[in-house]
Order: C-alpha cells, then structure tokens, then sequence
C-alpha cells in the first residue's frame, strides 16, 4: 500500500457519493450525528441482510425479533441500566472543559504503546490514582487541575403521556439485547424451540454519550445486530467459542482483510463479575484499533434478574430430560454502523494504473456492494436497449444507470463507489445480444450474453 | 365468507404463533406497544423488502435514504412541528377522563353514517360547536360536563448531553420525512439526479398520541415508508395521479383485496391548506376503515420553508433549460405497521373442509409470507436428508422445519401462518431425489426434483 488511508478521506468520499452525510447539515448538524445516503443505506442495508441471512436464515437454531424501542421503565430496573449504566465524568476546573475520565486513562495507555488493555473494568477510585499517578493533565488548557468523577446514566429519558412526572418517565433503549430476555418466553412458546435456541434482533439503541466520535464509530444513536443464544449450563463455553468463531468468520467471508482484524479476550480483573467470558472482535481503524463484536458469555445473569424482577416464572423445562434449569446465555454482539464503517474503510484503496494515473476503488464483496452492476451505454442512440437491460436486472438487484461523460470517466465514478460489474452496451449488443462486462477489480472484460447476466451476477453474490 | 373476521382472533393468531406480542409483556406491558416475534418480524420485513424492490430499486426515478432519528431542533421549528404538531385535548369535569376533541366527533360521524368525512380540518371553534349542538356525552361517564379544548404537542421530547435545559432540548422525529427534506441538496448533488426523483426513506418515528389503540394500528412507535417525489411545479398533479395509481396497484399486486380497499379523497375543506390535493388509501378493518396510504401533493411548502429558516439555498437548477426553481413534492407516505396489519387480516381466512372440519389458513401472498416453505420429514428415520433440503433451500429462502406430530396437523400449523408450500420428504425421497410439494391455497400436490424446488418457489415469489 503506497498510500495513506485517512478517516478525512473516507469522510470525503462518504459525503461526496452519497454514502453518509452529515445530520441535520443545513442546519449546522447535530453532534455528531449521521445520515446514510442513496449508497450508504444499500451498503448498510446489505449488511444487515448478509447478518440476518448467515444468523438468522440459515441458522436453524435461531429466529429473528423486533422489539418496540420504548419499553416499560421496569425493563431497565431489572437490568441494572436505571441504577448503574453510567459514565465517570470529570471537569477541568480551570477551563471548564468535560471527560470520560475512563476515556483520558485510556488514551494514555495507548500513547505508552499499552493497547491491549481497556479501563472498562476501574473504579472511579482507580481512575482517579491512575490520572494522579500519570501526571495526566487537561487535552484542552494542559493544566490538572480536575473535579471528582461522578456517574452520569447514558440513557435517553423522554416522557409518556400529557404528564411530565417519574410516573410517565420511559427511556430509549440503551441496547436491543433486554427486549429478547423480556421475550424469552413468549418466543419459545410460540416458535417451540428447544434448548439450545438463539433469538437475534437488528434494531436502533440510543446512549448519551458524552463524547461521541470518529464518524459513525461512536454515535448516540447506533444500530446493534444482536443474538442471544440461549444454552443448557456446562455447555456454554462450547457454544462461546462456537459463535466466537462463526462471527469471525462471517467478517473474513465478507471479505475483510484478516490483518485489520484481532480477537482480544478479556482479562479476568476486565470481565464484568456475571460474565465467564468475553471476547471483542476489533478492527484496525486509522484512528486505531475499535471494538466492532463483543462476544459475551452472560451465565443466567439477565434472565434470572427479569424473574426476579417480573415475577415471571423464567425456567426452561427440557422435554425430553425433564429437567428444569435457567438457560445460559452467549451474547454475540454487533454494531451495525462500526461493520459497515469497517467495511467501508478495509475496501477503501487507491490504485496507480499504467501511465501513472491513480484510481480510487471500493473492493467491497458483491453481496455488500451497494450497486451490483451499472448500465453503461457507450452511445445515447443506445438508451431503449440499455433501458431494457436496465429493467430486467433491477428485477433482481440494484442497478445504476449512467450515460453521462466518457467511459472512461463512468468507470472511475462506478470503482469509487465500489460496483463490482460495468455492462457496457454498444452497437454490436443490437446484433449479438451480448453485453461487455467488466470487473471492477481485475479491469479484465469479458463478452456475456444478455439471457446470461443474472446467473452470472447472482453467481458472485454468495458469501 | 361463513365465519366473523375480528380483531380478537386475529390478536390472539399473533400471539399464539409468534407474529406480534404486547411489549414488555412480563411487566405488564406499556399502553398499547407492541413487540414482532419470530414470525411477524420476517412478514414486516418482507412488506419492507416489497416496498424497497417497488418504490426503490426497480424505480430508475428513485434512491433510497435512512436519516437520523433524532434531528437538530430547528428542523422541527422550520417544518412547524414545533408550533403546530398537536392534538386537541378536552377533559371531562365530571369523570377526569381525558379525549380527543376531533375523535369523538368523528366517532359521533360515523355512527351517524357519515364515515367519508374527518374532523381533522376542524378548528377548536368548530369541535367545541359540533359537541354542543349534537349533544356529544362523556363516553365514559355519559355526562357533557367538558373542559376546554387545547393543544398538546405529540412530539416526544428528551435531553442531549449533560445537562437539561432548553438548549439541549431534542425531539423524537414524528415522522420520516422531514429527513429527506433537509437532505434534498446532498443527495442530488451526489447521485446527479435529474428532476423529476424521488428520494424514499424506512423508519420509525413517535408520536405521543393520547388515545393509541386498535392494536398495532395507531400506536405511538410506529415505521414510515415515505417517498418524497420532486417535480417540477405544474407537472405535479400529473405526478400525483401516478404515484396514487402505483401505490394503489402495490398493494393489489401483493394479492389484497379490491373490495377491503377504497381510495378517499379530501375534500378541499379537508386539505391542509398548502396542500393542493391529498387522496387516503383506506383499508377495511374490522374495526372500520382505517387509512393505510397518504398520498399528498405537498407543493413547494416544505422546501420552501427549510430554505427561508436554514438560509440554504435549495432551489433546482435545471441543467437543460437553465430554469431555477423549487420542485414540487408529491408524498406517497404508507405506515409499515398498519399494512402489516391489513395484509395479516386480509389473509386470514377460516375455510370448511370436507368433513366438517375447519381450517384457519393465511392466504398471504408468497412474497409476504414468513416462510415460503416447510420441510416435512414424514419419518425422524429422514431428519438427514431432510436437513440436506433444509440447507440448500435455508440458502436462499426462509424455510422452516417440522417434524413433530401427524402431517395432517402440520399442514394445519403451515396453514395458520401462511407457508404456501409444504415440502414433504418421504422414503422414495431417499430413490428418486424427488418430494412432494402441497399448495397451501389449493391443498393440490405435486412431485418435485429436489434440484427443481429452489426455481419453483423463485417463481412463486415474483409480484
């Protein structure tokens, strides 16, 4: 790689061709909040499908939700966010600038080359040592001079009904994982699945976060790909490693580069205290190295807590065992807008052509590529048969159409943008009913008939 | 048609099977949400899959678009949520129960057989007026003892950031389409679209209705399907009558029926006054007709109104006759819940067997329905070739699998959430590579190549 890859360049390019603009731009924006645009939401929408497919189609253990985003305050009770889903936040007295304290230790483990391990599990007691022991001083006045931490909940409160009163008070889920405990039951019921099950849910959680960043990395409004894989107890390491394992390979069968990716378990002192085991996935970013996947043995932490809690009667009775018992739960999950961000970024490369020019290429995999194929008529005099071509493939996939500039030209804009396939129409397609194709990232063409296209596109598409 | 069609078959089918729970069910639930299980999560997405192929994909007209859900305030302001997005509240002195002022009247309405007009364009004036002079009870307490009518804004309203003050202040987005707005210059400027296009967005949006109900029909979480199409202005009404025709036929061409649909338009009394026309396509529900689709020719109201508070510029400049101008917007805006509903309870049917027995059968459409087939082992001796079917079909398709109980009460379980094809796998499966496919609607059944199926029910899908 003879170039930087840059998040300025990634930014740019998302903006300029459609795939995430700023939100709320013409009114100056708001914090850090995004848009997916015309490509951008194929992209997304494409790795929602890919997840959907390998976890819940496929899988014929598993089966799909979709929980309402605002639920009963109770939910949030039993799961500890009302009391305990908090930032430590801290003031610079002197500048009054705010921190994650937890954030500010982090960074300066990182800048003594210690990446490998995360401030996830200190106390506010701890930071604060850490902060005084480093010398850790203000990013902004440089001075250090700071308040005490203090815990600040990240959930976003709104109100229910006429009143404003606790009485009415809801919140926005922190995380769509609660709305499948809560629907253990009702689902096993219904579905008649057995032990071990998996039920998944693709859906928007909110977090006020203090300091959101690194474009879509770290919004407050996010999209989470979750399953919650529901086991007998004593099997459940087996089946961590297994979805470990399956999510890992889901990211290299999409194409992502295996040396942008790692694996890193949690440490015991890490682990929160219910958890037997957690492992992130993590890709290498240009600002570093970001959580995408957590995989997180959770015991029968949560669905013992909503028992308790609901009073509902939560044990799975085995029928062929008759045994009953509370599941154990392995928890994969996965942040929509961070995969897609990844993939966005791992496909990014800048190619020098014969002759010394440079082309920019998205060497996305097919199934995630926002267009699959574009129609390009070499002449105008072609329109009604590219039209045509244009009609029957969109049957089947997402197709642009451009007959605007140089071929050359429409190329370059089609490999920015990552379309796998150029159909080129000339006049010989009248007579031969045949079509060019090109590959994006060979640049090799090949003569295909028309009748042949969607067998050839289709083709490219599994993963 | 021999049986009743109500609402509280149709509740309990959702239930039972999986299609749609109460949320947060263990805790007694949250005032009319709703949660999409197993079942209903795949029908709802196929209805947005639909809505995507028709209005986005196969439309070289139209791109796609998935904003934020949370907005900078002033969107709201300029779009006149802020000021004007409210319900007209009137108390009972009597019983303190709370109502909608233009709901009970258009109750009154409609018992008195006037089910084609609305109140919606009625001030607080003329409620007040028309509860007086028709005599108007308290339904809950039948006295006419009211308060006041007055407004209350339906926006939900929550905190960004630390602090809770006016400034950081945001709403939940009542509705999808402010989005596609604010971003009309963005997505033109990067997809070069030519007006007329049109830009469709899938999402949710909240309103904080006083009296949700009619289950999943008017509940304050909700999904829009919206397309915003620009035109240009005297070419609109052109345009309005095309995107009412396309959407009407959508909803055909998904297999409902003609007579469980009518389209109502407004009265010019009834038209919001920037409005130059607006057509509902209503559905008959069991609980009356309800409105499906709105399909509203907006002008240059909305444009306008983001270009005078944002300063942007957002006029058009057309590339071949150098014209400038703001495009008009014609609004096909369809709720994704309320057509999931429609599309369930127009399936459910309850058929008399030869025999005497009953079936209850969905007849969704196969493009609609959660699974377009089930494998059926006839033996457990067959689960390994079964689960080899299961595999290839689970590729492509969502396919479910049965093997417990007589078939007979299979295909009654197949019936019930709508799988057209029932794959049943016996010992000649094991000789020939064939199974037997039996149609749901016709009960007919057919032998099959094992390598024919996928193609079979490929061609099924198509609509």
């Amino acid at each position: 790689m003879s170039f930087e890859k840059t998040m300025d360049k990634i930014v740019s390019l998302a903006k300029n061709r459609g795939f995430i603009f700023p939100g709320s731009d013409i009114y100056g924006g708001l914090a850090n909040s995004w848009d997916y645009g015309p490509l951008g939401v194929e992209l997304k929408n494409n790795v929602k499908k890919t997840w959907w497919k390998k976890f819940i189609q496929e899988s014929s253990y598993n089966v799909g939700i979709d929980c309402a985003i605002l639920m009963n305050s109770e939910v949030w009770v039993a799961s500890g966010h009302v009391g305990g889903f908090s930032d430590p936040l801290m003031d610079c007295k002197d500048c009054k600038s705010r921190f994650r304290a937890d954030k500010l230790v982090e960074e300066h483990m990182a800048e003594q080359g210690i990446d490998d391990v995360s401030a996830d599990g200190f106390t506010n007691e701890e930071l604060k040592d850490y902060i005084e022991k480093n010398n850790i001083v203000c990013p902004k006045c440089g001075k250090s001079n700071f308040t005490d931490i203090r815990k600040f909940n990240l959930m976003f409160k709104t109100f229910q009904g006429v009143t404003e009163d606790a009485k009415s008070e809801i919140f926005l889920r922190p995380e769509t994982a609660q709305g499948i405990f809560v629907n253990f039951k009702n689902v096993q019921r219904s579905s008649r699945k057995k032990v071990p099950f998996g039920i998944g849910q693709i859906g928007k959680a909110f977090r006020n976060e203090i300091t959101p960043g690194n474009f879509t990395f770290r919004t407050r409004e996010f999209e989470q790909m979750e399953l919650e894989f529901f086991c007998k107890p004593g099997t459940d390491l087996e089946w961590f490693n297994y979805w470990k394992d399956y999510s890992f390979n889901f990211l290299l069968n999409l194409g992502a580069n295996k040396e942008n990716l790692r694996i890193r378990d949690h440490s015991p002192e890490e682990l929160v205290f219910y958890s037997k085991a957690t492992s992130d996935i993590e890709y290498k970013f240009p600002f570093g190295w970001g959580e995408l996947w957590g995989i997180a043995d959770r015991t029968d932490y949560d669905l013992t807590k909503h028992m308790d809690h609901s009073g509902e009667d939560l044990n799975y009775l085995d029928p062929s065992t008759n045994e009953k018992y509370i599941p154990y739960v392995i928890e994969p999950s996965l942040g929509a807008d961070r995969v897609t961000l990844a993939f966005l970024v791992d496909a990014y490369d800048e190619e020098e052509l014969e002759g010394g020019e440079t082309r920019t290429v998205l060497h996305l995999h097919p199934a995630l590529a926002p267009f699959k194929a574009a129609i390009l008529p070499l002449s105008k005099k072609l329109s009604d048969k590219s039209m045509e071509v244009y009609d029957k493939l969109s049957k089947t996939f997402n197709v642009d159409y451009d007959e605007a500039g140089s071929i050359g030209k429409r190329y370059r804009r089609e490999d920015e943008i990552g379309t796998p396939y150029c159909i080129t129409i000339d006049f010989d397609t009248l007579e031969d009913e045949s079509v060019t194709v090109r590959d994006r990232d060979t640049m090799k063409q090949v003569r295909i008939k028309i009748e042949d296209l969607e067998k050839f596109i289709e083709d490219k598409l599994s993963f």
